[in-house]
């Protein structure tokens, strides 16, 4: 790689600052990632708007990250090898050593590192990483369509394979943005009967187009009801933080349903024990999954022809994406791309 | 049996009056029962207190009932015969008909009646049940001993049976009552550590001798930091309403810690989302269980020595029981008995 | 009905006789079934050559059937009404009364009849059923496309909604026959990565077309050694009763993989034992399932587009239709249809 | 520690030689441990009658040691401390890189030493182990008691966690030594119905001390029959190789039940599929654990009272331990101790 490398690091909170850096050599145990794409997850705003002052400024964001291998530091198993296409997701790296590593829980890790918050992330055509978090990328998979399955595929992928359904029940996708259209591919792919609910009819065609068998449009109908008429879900997976919509939606569960929270905001969600014990009801709460489980959404993405649907910019235009993802007008997924100085 | 039986129905709200019925015959598929004996249980109140207008009026309360069988109607089984001592809890009989019993869920069975609300329970000498509620005694257990393990029995033996800990794991039991103090027992006799959550120290001791390995006084410390500095709790069972009580053990549950309800309040539970969400935690409704499941529940307690702490009066003193119960002075069981006139 | 139906019954050993019956009226608990179709099942050929005497003659063979309701005998529950379209499985209607049923686990009911073998099946134009045992076909399917889904796809839909593989996971079909192709198509909407393992090369187009990923043709290649080369299978589901090559498979289990039996014949299958403790390796016995299992899957195929590849023969060409399924020529399940005489 | 250590090590088959090696220092990842007690496992034979000659010559063997550390090679974490009372099984440390380490499967580590076989193990006073394979061990638990825990206890304490039953549940423990003794002791404290199956009368006493329910004498019984006359096993959990003693048993499974294999001989299990099928029955093969179950197991010994049944005679005398053990004599594990010269 070249002595330096350009970054878009935050700035004054909610904006990215291009920068040139000196390029870092990977210490014992990590790697130095020549990066081509990073996906722009929603959990970033937190990281730009600077939610977290103890997470040191000037941080480079982003945590769906694809790139080839351009150093090893010590130690670093044969696994990896120098030119070999990998990935990081939002889990930087267990440690092996505390008690979840020791369960084999790694994605619960006590000491790893969160990228893009406790550590520099994707925004940049060079990052460091631990090898433990590094993710094997299918040649199948272009680097702008693989990055968005390493947080958005993963932590909805897994989720589906939590939620207690069979193949033919009913599983409601709750909130249809980045991950919400990565659990609509998978569920339909799954053998689920899948309901898709959102806002609004714009996204009703996407939706469908995604896997959906039904879309619930929550301004035309209430979500609970709407899903107690189709027979109730046997699973709601959400990525919402928004307490009072899915607390909306959990009476649509049938018995023995699941509802899979991925996220959350500061609101707690205000829980009726009473439908929980009638009806044998449970609530899970989904953290995305270890590298291992990030190779196979992977190639479960590749085998189902499951693609995160995606619009590219080029780094430095990272303050553009970053506005236009919060805006909610990306379908569905933006990505930066390092490979043009634009 | 004779031609009438003695019966405590609800009168005023709140109050039990006695009254002498004609001794009724058993329709098909039910069987007449002479009652031997009746726990108290918490959610008799409800039914006492007349919470459900629609459910009145003069109702018998009483769903821990033991006796023997009087009398059988059309269709019962060749299983059940005259004189054999049977039981019956809350779930006064699954139809075998409906969407649950055809999963074979007989517990969320949608048209069973609820005993001594929806129908006629056991605070009386003499009850009609449907023979699918019907619960096979042991021999070994007195009829007193048997009542109370029919509800709080079932409900926390299954509680403990779904909360995902293995032997050897810290499973908390929140709140140390008529459910409570079977929850222990049932808890240390499968091998977990046990920690008992209570109000006050006056029932540190009996929550040691039933078979707690520690108690957490919440008066004098926070309950969820106690749990924490035992390692953290892989479950906490509860049977408490007090959606703030339940609030503030929660964040001891460890990573991939279960919370089990057993029942539940008017106010919802307040789900900080994030706790849950970073560390894979769940929560889990669960209802009493099946007959099938109560003959397992009673055969353990023989099989492990579990056995209720009760206290008994005769019928004619059921106003008396309740008194008693509702004050919170019973360890840990009020149970009628009908053998004596008084 | 007319006052009499035809019938195609057990004559000598392994063959066929049509007869006229006088249609008998349903008991208590029973429907009269007018019927449509009826698969022919590899598992009647036991009952058609007369396998065990104890099984009274002359007998009429099929368990895959689908027909309508012509009349109710006393006490059916009114779910089922006449005129409506059923079928029945090779499990004749449990009796929710034995141990198994009171477990809810109805497909080990100790009291049911094996339809075809301990009571009259399918291979008629009338039939009568316990209620217990029926199952309501979906408008969506055809009569002879629904029947072989009551025995060989539920079989096969429920073994692999046990086999422990997760989406994208290799799942082993071993035996592509009338059970085997539904399994290929089943496994493939699961969201599995699918091998079919075949007898020669004949078969592997249509192997693939059914939904197979690869197909491992056992007279070229040894079974375990090409699951192996694919990553070793997370399971392997096999309706064979040839235990030497299901043995022979079996070594192609990737650690902690499942063998999902379905049938077996009289020989005992060798099993490895250090191979099952040194990858925590499993075997697991799978029957077919309830009724309400039967209608998930039949709802699965509607909503998946599964369908079983079948061969029509009118009722009255019951034997060749025999000959033509024995001698493995049908692909892949022969079918008797009642509507037209011939 | 001393500039030279004693060990007892393989010399002709079937014999061990003590000889004075000189104390090696620890490698990177690995540490030394100053020996204080090693348990002898009957897997030791194989080990020690020199089954596997690429694993010669001359080996130590011993797999349930018990010991201190004395001193740390580089790269040891933080949680391992120099005086740090340890132990290590028969899985002598996996390598957090293979596919199965990457599962959290430390258990099925394909590159992992076993302990006694392919590395030294604690026939002596002195012993090299990787980090990742070391077990802390409670101060509750004297260095010989806590030995055997490492294999026979963890072996079999996972077993039962892994067998499918509940508490209440019928599980018969299949061989009654070295690991079924510490089998008994779980299971009973697992609070499951607990059946002992061994050769002659003269065990029974000591399989009931040992907290069986009931007896099971195989000279006597045929096994099977006495399991089905108690109403059938969920699950016989055996440590035997001899497949004609386990076939014998098999049939005494419940309907759902399982066998859980821990070991096995050359002959292969013949199992009888229909019996799978028909029941709906499994089989499972379980390796011994990991690290942090070990120490599960521990800490539940310690919590419940389960002890080993030892002998103890030193070092010195391991001949003669050897000659004990493989006479069956021993009642129920032979320990070998450090810490006089005899």
């Amino acid at each position: 790689m070249k002595p330096t490398y350009r970054a878009m690091q935050v700035g004054t909170p909610g904006t990215l600052e291009l920068v040139q850096r000196p390029t870092p050599e990977p210490g014992a145990g990590e790697v130095l990632i020549a990066v081509e794409a990073c996906g722009m997850c929603g959990a970033d705003a937190a990281d730009i708007e600077g939610a977290d002052p103890a997470l040191q400024p000037p941080r480079v964001p982003g945590h769906e990250v694809v790139g080839r291998i351009a150093a090893l530091g010590a130690g670093v198993p044969a696994r990896w090898r120098v030119g070999q296409r990998v990935g990081v997701g939002r889990l930087g790296g267990h440690c092996n050593e505390c008690d979840a590593c020791r369960q084999g829980q790694f994605q619960l890790c006590r000491n790893q590192p969160f990228v893009g918050a406790s550590c520099d992330g994707g925004y940049a055509e060079a990052m460091i990483a631990r090898h433990t978090g590094l993710v094997s990328i299918p040649d199948e998979l272009q680097a702008e369509e693989a990055a968005p399955i390493l947080c958005a595929g993963l932590a909805t992928f897994n989720a589906l394979k939590k939620c207690g359904a069979e193949a033919g029940d009913l599983v409601a996708i709750l909130g249809i943005g980045g991950l919400g259209h990565m659990a609509l591919q998978y569920a339909r792919r799954m053998g689920f009967r899948v309901a898709a609910i959102g806002r609004g009819p714009d996204i009703a065609g996407d939706a469908l187009a995604l896997g959906a068998h039904v879309y619930i449009d929550t301004r035309q109908e209430d979500a609970a009801e709407a899903l107690k008429r189709l027979g109730g879900a046997m699973a709601i997976v959400t990525m919402l933080g928004d307490a009072t919509a899915i607390a909306a939606a959990l009476p649509g569960l049938a018995p023995q349903g699941r509802l899979v929270l991925l996220g959350g905001g500061k609101e707690p969600l205000p829980l009726p024990m009473g439908l929980l014990v009638s009806g044998e009801r449970s609530v899970l709460g989904s953290i995305t999954g270890s590298p291992y489980e990030n190779e196979k959404t992977l190639n479960f993405s590749v085998l189902s022809g499951a693609r995160p649907w995606i619009e590219t910019l080029p780094l430095a235009r990272a303050n553009e994406a970053y506005r236009r993802m919060r805006s909610g007008e990306v379908k569905f997924r933006m990505v930066l791309t390092m490979g043009s100085p634009d």
